[in-house]
Parts: C-alpha cells; structure tokens; sequence
C-alpha cells in the first residue's frame, strides 16, 4: 500500500497558532475531534491524519491572514473543499490547520459576452452549472464527484468531458492566491489568451495546494450546445472498442464524450441499474453541435463502429434517453461497489497515448485475472485514461499486499508506455514514489520550486514531493 | 521608448568560456561580427546587443555540455531559433554565448494515430507541415513568421489559428529542456493530460529561455479538416465588426479565423495586393470541419454579420479563391509598411476580453489621430488581440517620444479592461515595465523562480523580470 507520509510535528507551535486563530476566528475556528476527521484524509483507504484544527474562511485577506499566522509559526496550512480528492490531499501528516473554503462560495460576476466568469474556490460545480444554466452557458468540466472549484485547479482535475473540452488546466484563465508568505497575487486577469511571462495559472494549477491557497477563479465557459445527442455501441472485445475510439478521434469528429466500461463493469451495471446490456465491453458517447452536426458525428461513430465489429449502436437526442444511458455511466461507480459490497474500492487513474490503450487495459484485465482481483475498468477512452476499481478488503493483509503490487505494476506499465500514473486524480500522498518514478529529475525542479516558495514548507506539506 | 536592458559583463570569463567552447565545437563556434550580430536583436528597432560568439549545438548533449561550460564560468547563455521574435528575446545585454539550436531540426517522430510527434527544436512550423501534410495531419499554430518550434514555445506564440485551436500553451504535451545547471530534464511523455505534480511543461513554456533550453517538444497535432472554407465581410464601423465576432463564438460557431482589418489596413492592402475592397473595417474568416459543417458555419456567420450591418458577404470553398483571401492577410505587413516605406515598424500586441475590444480599437484610433501617428492595426479578433504597426522615422526624437508614450497609453488601457500588454509576443526586454504594472506582486513570484532555478542569472539574463 502507499503509505502516508509521516512528517515531525512542533506540538508547542500549533498551540500557539491555534490560540491565536481562536481569538481572531472565534467559532470559525473549530476544534472537535468529528469535524478534523472530517477533514484529513477519507475518500480511500489511506490513514486518516486529521488536523489540528479547522477554520473556516470568508474572504482572501481572512486567508491570507490564517497563512501569515501560521507561517510565523511555522504550521502546516492544508486547504480544503470538498474533500473529494483521492491520494490524501487533504490529510495532515505533520498536524496543523485546514482552511476550509467551502464558504467562500459566491459567483462574483458572469461575463455573458466573453464567456468567462469569476468564482470564489467553494463554488461547486454543480452549483456554477445550475447558477448559469438560465443565461445559456455551462462550465464543462466532470470529474464525476460534486467538487470545488478551488479543488478541482489544485488537482488539475478533468473527467468525462475533458476529450473535447479539456481539462482544468485549459479552463482557467487566471487565479488569485495566497502565498506561502501570506501575499495576494493575481496571475492574470480576463485576456483569452497571454504570453505575459511566467505561466503561473498553470503553475498553480495541479500544485495540490503546496504553493499556495487559490482563493479566486477566472473560468472560460462554454455556450450550452444547441443539440447534444448520446450514443452507445457494444464491442467483441477492449481492442475493437479502442479502435473505434481511434478511428474516431482521428477522423475529427468533435465527440464531446467517449466512454469504455469493460465487460465486468457492464454486469455490475445490468446488475444495479436494472438494464440489459450486451455482455461485453461497452462504448457510451454524447456529441453536442447544432442539429445538423450531432446527427452527423453519430453517423460518422456508427459507421466507424460497425466497422470494427461494433453492434447494438444506439444513438438518441431525447433528453430522456440521454440522461438514463449517463445515469448508467454515473452510478458505475456504487454498482461495481455493489460487486463485492463489503470490499474497500480503490481507484487506479493511469493515462496513455490511445494507441496504447488496448494493450494496456487488455494485459491490466490478465494481471488482475492472474493476481485473482476483482475490479472492473471505466475508461476516459478519448483521452487514454482509464481507472481500474480494485475492490480489496482492507483488513485482508494478502490482499492489500497483492494490491499494492498490482498498483505498482500498473503504473510501471504506463509510464513505460509513455503514459502517467495519474491522468486527473493527482499525486497526493498516495502516488509521491510513482511521480518520482515517471519524471526523475524533474521531480527536482519541483522540489527546488517548492523550497523557493515555501521555505518553511507549510503549504501542505509531505505532498508531491518529498523536501 | 522602451530602453533595452544593460547588464554588467564580465570579460574575462566570457573569453575563457568561449575559449573552452571554441575547442569543443571547432568552427561550430563563431566570432565574426556579422553573425553575431544576427544573432542579436533585429526585428524591431531595440539596440541590437550581439552576443560574444555564437555556437551551433548539434544534440540535446552538446546543449547541456555549453550550459556546464557557461555555468562554470558564469557566462550568459541565450538559446536562438530563428530571430522572429518582437520584444529583444535574443539580444545579449551583459554578453555571452548565442545557442544557435536552428540545426537541431529533425522530426523525430509521428505518432499517426495518437494524434502527436516529437521534434527538434529547430523544426520550423512550415518544415513540420510540410512534412506532414502526406499524412493527413498539421500543426495548427500559425504566428506568421516561418519561426521555429522552439522559439514558438519559449514566446508562448498563437496567430491567426489560436481562436479554436489555442496557442503553444495548449498544443504542447510535454517537453525535454536543459536546466541551467546543465540537467537535462523531460517535463511528461505522450499521455494527453496528466495530473503529475507541477506543470513544468507550462512554466517552460512561455519562459523565453530564462529557464533553461528546450531541445525536444512534443506536439500535438489534428487531422487535416475535411473542408475549410472562407468567408469575408465589410462593416461600417469597429463596432458592428467586432460585435459580429463576439455573437459568432457566443453563437458557438468553431471558427477556425476570425481576423479583422482596420480601415486603413484595407486601404494598404488595396494599394499593395491590387484588391477594390469595401473602404471599411473588414473581417476576414476562416471554418474547418466536414463539408456540412463549413456550410452551417458560414451560413450562421452570414446571418450574424447581416444583423450587425455588415455589406458584401462572400463565402468560398474553392482553394484557389481562399489562398487569394488569406493572401491578402498575410501581406498586411508588407502592405501597411508601404504606407510609408522609409518607415520603421514597431508592433503592439494588447489583449482585451472581447466584449471590450471594440471600445479598445475604436479609443486606439482615436489616440493615434490625436497624436498624429500613423498606424494600421489588425486583429486576432476572436481572442480580442489586436496589433497596431506604428510607422515611425526613428532617427526623429520627437516621433520616438510619441510611439512611446502611445505604446505605454495602450497598455495601460489594456491592462484596465482586464486585458494584456501581450497576447502572443511576449515581454522580452520591450515589456518588462509592462509586466510589473499588469501583475505587480505576481512578478515577484516570478522572480523567486527564476533565481531558485538559476541562481547565477544565466539563463538569458535581462528578460521578463529584473533581479
């Protein structure tokens, strides 16, 4: 198993910091037992490292207050939002105080006109989709769960829509943040585009909150497409499908969706969900267009499709429709739970170029045959992402221990496709040895960047990169 | 005007650096004064600063060898491309070695099917698409000049394609650099997104070579549309023009190019290409996708730019009648230079949201009436970027004193509309007090990265951000 990192922490000081805190917060700061497990580290099987306390912030010079007490004191500052993240992010191997964000949730200003708005980092996403659905606009990016913003950047996350629209790094047009000092910068501001030395959005982005606290976001948004229609087709086998995905890709059709669910992960759907699905690997789409162009990028698919052995495609512009073919696809998560119920699941995230992608989940499907682990495969398959959902009971020595070689054994695979050990969960605690593994001396430069910001290293330490 | 940057030289270091160098590299190092003053700045009128000698590297190998060499003895090391950079990038304030990598320029790779290949820094855009155009594929970015890759990522370059396909920020999947300790690092690999710690890949780019050297890049690539069409439209005003661009990507039309032209740039144009287009601001569109799409995308545009009083609509598919089109274009430079052909050319390069481009044209134009300069100005519109190519006698004081103060009025009044002073020429040593007053505290940050990875100020030294 990946281990948490464990870090020394200065008991004397976090008192001291705390203290302080509890005079300038007052009931913002809390320090419950419940409510600082809440927010160390949940989502997955990793220990949980609570924090010492946890506060509640409303505003940037609030946070920037919180850092510059903390950062006198020498105290590790974990951000927090919604805690969905899944390689530890959140936890707090050397004690210290999470910031919560989830209050700073206000939608400052929407700019119709240059499809761009400005949030505050507990925005949800859920929240900016419902806020600007009556205004015609809609912010792409799905990691699945219900995130921050704020989380989302520090984890450069992405998920079904990123094939088309990309991920959170090509999302965001500038940030505000705290630094590890406590000073307020802003890296740009609404331009579409910028050659404005240092790309320091894109620095911020994906730092998991180890340089600093986002506490504003510029988003590019999108116009809500006139059609969207979605599609699905089944194949003989993983390597059928991906080339259909290929073909797909390569012909230039704008697809906006394109989903692999592999054998196992469709009988757990059938199961759940009450359908009847072919008993084999499953492509789910949706193509979003005018009128004209979504039923030509379904008939471009569906030929491509049945090319390469695909049969059963449906394709479908009803709303109805759409919404119970991506409910399958959104409740795949609890019905390949439902697989073995008392298991722990945990999430593998490795991404490769696509024409690797077949060999890739084809020799994952066989080790895990040959290592008799159940876990079925959902695939961003559009990007060469995939997630293998290891379902381990995690009391089970032989288990945890089989699946902490399954794990390294994947990611070795990918990064020697020339792939990565994590397409959009992150790097955490949970995945620091794999990081070094896959970049080397990069992992270096990182580290040099990070000693040069934080000297103290309070940022959320003990993630990324060890110091 | 903007002054270049003086930097202290330290002779004797220089001379033992390129002594070494002229020993390793034989006639690969040279010292004649033509050459190195090539190698200097000359595309705008900044004081040309050549650089001591000039080296030809060969390898990836060579490169970190010259970077040891000149890390030793602290002496400047500025990488070189082709020259077609705006702002100073090359020039050698405080002297030292040019890094010629134009010989570097081998096409490593093409990965058909995963939509990418693997190139030499020295590769220029038209040499890659040259290349290959057999396969079905291009490299969408198009800054104008024949630049080379490596320089096109160090500027963070886009052009005329950037408004669909993004600029080099967005088009580049990873890279290898050597650092300026001579390490040689790889950023990623050919995964299409990747969460894996800090986006080394986006801090390079766009670093001008203060950073280190690029000597590999990884690029993604699209498939060759299936039809590409173009379409022009006369307006009365800025106004009308610019408000058919912003209800053009509101409406979600793909456009590929969405330039606009100045009256006075149609005027030139007119004079120098022969042409009898309307004496109004023009735009001038480019659509790719199948032959339906580009059909329905001009069709909409047609109907938008009706709405906003636009005259003169023409769509083609033909070839023949595009090129003609985007000809025109193309020879803008040329032709707004005939203006006044004992001019000098000096471009601006501001970037506004495009709700307020035209407000920002239309207070340009003004400004120059007001002070009497002559100005055609062009425009990326559909990313609000816009040039204005001040035709000024530079050997005249007075005229100088005025381009200056209009230069730092325009991007002040970008940087109040949330814009830029840069949206794709970078700062260089033109921008550098530009840069500062757009993100104050930001540059900062800038600077305690550049000094952590480059402690001795090697790296291009006097560019982005003073020390």
């Amino acid at each position: 198993m990946a281990q948490v990192t464990t870090l020394p922490r200065n008991q004397t000081a976090i008192e001291t910091a705390t203290a302080i805190l509890k005079q300038r917060f007052g009931n913002r700061l809390q320090l419950g037992q419940a409510i600082r497990d809440q927010h160390g580290h949940t989502t997955t099987w990793l220990t949980n490292q609570a924090p010492d306390a946890v506060v509640f912030a409303h505003s940037t010079q609030e946070v920037s207050d919180i850092i510059q007490i903390c950062a006198e004191h020498r105290v590790p500052v974990i951000p927090f939002g919604t805690g969905t993240s899944l390689e530890g992010h959140v936890n707090a191997p050397g004690g210290g105080v999470s910031v919560d964000l989830s209050q700073m949730n206000q939608i400052l200003a929407v700019n119709a006109q240059d499809l761009d708005c400005v949030v505050q980092p507990g925005v949800t996403r859920s929240q900016l989709n419902t806020y600007l659905r009556d205004q015609g606009l809609f912010f792409p990016i799905d990691p699945g769960a219900n995130a921050s913003l704020g989380g989302m950047a520090s984890t450069r996350a992405s998920g079904t829509n990123a094939v088309r629209y990309g991920t959170m790094r090509d999302n965001i047009l500038s940030l505000q943040a705290v630094m590890p000092d406590g000073q307020i910068i802003r890296t740009g501001g609404r331009a579409r585009k910028s050659s404005a030395g240092y790309d320091l959005t894109r620095l911020l982005i994906g730092s998991e909150g180890t340089l600093g606290v986002i506490t504003e976001l510029t988003l590019k948004l999108n116009g809500i497409p006139e059609a969207m229609s979605s599609a699905m087709c089944s194949f003989p086998d993983i390597d059928a499908a991906c080339q259909a995905v290929i073909a797909t890709i390569q012909y230039g059709v704008p697809v906006a969706r394109i989903e692999l669910l592999d054998q196992l992960t469709i009988q757990a759907v059938n199961a759940y969900s009450k359908l009847s699905l072919p008993d084999t690997p499953l492509l789910l789409l949706e193509f979003h267009g005018s009128e004209a162009s979504v039923a030509e990028q379904a008939a471009i698919f569906g030929e491509i499709a049945e090319d390469m052995g695909g049969h059963g495609f449906e394709w479908t512009v009803s709303a109805e429709e759409r919404t119970k073919i991506w409910q399958a696809r959104h409740d795949a998560y609890w019905a390949c739970m439902q697989l073995r119920p008392d298991a722990q699941g945990l999430a593998t995230d490795v991404c490769v170029p696509i024409s690797r992608l077949a060999e890739c989940v084809t020799a994952t499907q066989e080790k895990l045959n040959e290592m008799n682990i159940l876990a079925p495969i959902v695939g961003h398959a559009g990007d060469g992402n995939f997630h293998t959902l290891l379902l381990i009971d995690k009391d089970n020595a032989d288990e945890v221990a089989k699946a902490d070689e399954f794990i390294g054994w994947l990611n070795d695979l990918a990064i020697s496709m020339q792939g990565t050990c994590t397409g959009e969960h992150g790097i955490g605690q949970g995945k620091m040895l794999y990081l070094k593994k896959e970049l080397g001396p990069a992992t270096d430069i990182m580290a040099t960047i990070k000693r040069s910001l934080d000297p103290h290293n309070i940022m959320n330490p003990g993630k990324i990169v060890a110091l």
